[in-house]
């Protein structure tokens, strides 16, 4: 099709779904995506730009204007735009807000580039359905039929006062059973949920999922109303949040897909090998500590990765518990209850695990003392794991860092090297070697 | 509070929120729990209710009578109730939906029953707002707020024809701007994503994600208006979804959290460290095979743990970078190319961490031909691991198996034997030992 049927294309893609298009860009390389950005209607084309993955959208931005890529930034609602233009060069910025023809967008766009990123204030929209109390439900239909224009979706109604203040919300299916002559004073509803611009972003999330809530409006701190923020953007909040958690687990930092370059992914995986790999040779060192028990007693070098494994597994799932229950907010009960249960669980889990071990050595008939200290060490070095596991996360989180980068190879690395030191110390003690 | 100053408590719960209700709930022990939800009226403890913890709303349940329950469930969303009649007990379940008053709710729920657990019929409810194509928009907006007032919040308006199949969708938007004598038929949207009641959850979870919808209605195979699924649905599942992947990662098996008995959480875990456990019995069996070594080569088994450490954790990066590819749907190619690129990385990070290990060994003054044979040996099981870690999750996936269950314990385990056999084996060629 690329040999530029410009009328053909823009027959065939008009009749698709914007995220229809976007999966179609995705595939192409950026100068066709380019070409068919150019070809089309800003209208279906911003909507499919917002849908692609943000390496290709840099692509074929790199590759517009600063007209053109105002106006697509005409045709998407203030969020959105915002995000577009975040992404670019502060000079193209500059201009690129110059280029837009509507004084009022570029105003938002600018208010919204000022928020701290991580807040409420940078994930609102400007669009928004708002009436003033005094109003009448007749007037006030008329006027959100007006207001209704710019605004892709309504969720609530939101009242405020002369000042422009929040007062309450009403829904749209409130509006249409009221009387028609009745003030909106009367009808609407004065409980509402808020967030300010400053919130930040996982806490308006928890709001929103904790009251079901589909749209919140944002407020300044005297109370007026500025934005709203719509659960899709939440969602994709949740997502991503999800997605940078589980990858931290699996030691990949950044936001890295599948299908980047291999040196993004290096960029991302290699640091959490390095730290790997110093973890490793720490233990190299531990042994040549303990290198006097190789005459005597060389099994419990075949021991070691069984014991590494098994400290870098427990603390995984302790602080995997804890970091998801951190982020729930249903960790409960003192620091303190917490530790004891996890021993109380290491303690099950140990015995068990030692108990197999015991019975494998006395089915390969190894030295009965052997077994036991491998055991009694196991069970010593999974209590110590579990404790680090839960430890870690909860005193970061305290100090306001991020739990979930203590899963995973920070928390693995570190176990190993202290379960090999407490096994090898444990066995030194029991066989006096 | 607890001295049963019923009055009381019912004016101060009365004012608050049903998710504030059911985090004192949560708090409350089992008794003064179902004492509340008994003092309370249906209206606040139902939605209280749906927001508990699974463990928590099991144990009121039981305390509650059929009848109560029954009450409980005629204030809910069918797609709530149907969920809470599910989790009851068999011979309960038919004594409860005989004890609810409105027979067209105990019918709905016995069909949303029906629908298999894992699709969109068991996950949509049968709330929502239809009209005839045939009518008139002032009729509709009678009809609709007839409707309505069954419905907790109205996303689109659904058209259908005079059998039930489902024709389109109209916005409260739309029906306000349009003129009242106007035709249904002339105003409504024929364009409207659907599913059908057997369509997987998460492929409704990725078309809604994908169009940015806010709620998807179900039609059966001849195109019949069932019902509905809204957002919030569906974020409790991409969510539930996430969390199990990420524990799944972690070696956690069942849905559990942080507050779950010490037993429940003991039934999640054990069973991957016993996996772990044989997985290190099986190292302990490989090196025993390489026992001649011990004299020669001592520092060989010193590097073990570095070297099942780098395999697990190059095999954890490449399968979680998989498996979350595979749920986003953006793993593209042929699998030969996925495979050559993970090589390449590999390779990478593989003579990255090899040149610092020989750099290691130059500061301790270790033998060069041993540095040499550990980094070359590392090189082949980073790229192994590599390899290991992306075929796994893509072949569990095209078996139709969750490849969620590939990252974690079990990739870690076999990458460490696979890995120790690898070193030692190549170790065993340059070393001659």
């Amino acid at each position: 099709i690329s040999v530029k049927d410009g009328k053909g294309l823009q027959e065939l893609l008009h009749e698709l779904h914007f995220a229809d298009v976007a999966e179609i860009l995705e595939e192409l390389n950026s100068d066709d995506a380019t070409y068919l950005i150019k070809l089309l209607e800003s209208e279906i084309t911003s909507e499919a730009l917002m849908e692609l993955d943000d390496d290709v959208r840099e692509k074929i931005l790199s590759r517009l204007s600063p007209k053109e890529i105002a106006e697509e930034l005409q045709e998407m609602d203030t969020d959105d735009a915002a995000d577009i233009v975040a992404e670019l060069d502060d000079e193209i910025q500059q201009e690129v807000i110059e280029k837009i023809e509507d004084d009022l967008l570029a105003a938002d766009i600018v208010e919204l580039l000022n928020y701290d990123e991580d807040t409420a204030g940078a994930l609102m929209a400007k669009e928004l359905v708002k009436v003033k109390e005094t109003w009448t439900v007749a007037g006030c239909v008329r006027e959100m039929r007006r207001q209704a224009k710019n605004v892709t979706r309504v969720h609530s109604i939101y009242v405020t006062d002369k000042d422009g203040k929040l007062k309450g919300r009403l829904s749209l299916k409130d509006l249409l059973t009221a009387p028609e002559k009745a003030h909106i004073s009367e009808v609407y509803i004065p409980k509402v949920d808020y967030v300010t611009v400053n919130t930040e972003n996982e806490e308006v999330a928890r709001i929103m999922h904790k009251y079901d809530l589909e749209a919140i409006p944002v407020i300044d701190e005297e109370g007026v109303l500025l934005g709203r923020i719509t659960i899709d953007d939440i969602m994709d909040f949740i997502k991503d949040e999800a997605e940078k958690d589980y990858q931290m687990a699996a030691g990949i930092s950044g936001d890295v897909e599948a299908d980047d370059s291999i040196w993004q992914l290096t960029r991302a995986r290699l640091p959490w090998l390095v730290l790997g790999l110093f973890g490793g040779l720490g233990s190299v060192y531990i042994m040549q500590g303990f290198e006097e028990a190789l005459t005597q007693y060389p099994i419990l070098f075949f021991f070691t990765p069984l014991i590494a494994a098994m400290a870098g597994n427990v603390g995984v799932q302790s602080s995997a518990i804890i970091v998801q229950g951190l982020a729930n907010d249903n960790v409960k009960g003192s620091l303190f209850n917490r530790l004891i249960k996890e021993v109380g669980l290491a303690l099950i889990n140990g015995l068990a695990l030692g108990l197999l071990v015991i019975l494998f050595g006395t089915i390969v008939g190894q030295d009965q003392l052997v077994s036991i200290t491998i055991a009694v060490s196991m069970l010593s070095v999974i209590i110590v794991a579990a404790l680090v596991g839960t430890f870690v996360p909860i005193v970061l989180d305290k100090r306001g860092i991020d739990p979930a980068i203590a899963t995973g190879p920070f928390i693995t690395t570190s176990n190993d090297i202290f379960g090999i030191f407490l096994f090898f110390w444990i066995s030194k003690i029991i066989l006096h070697f």
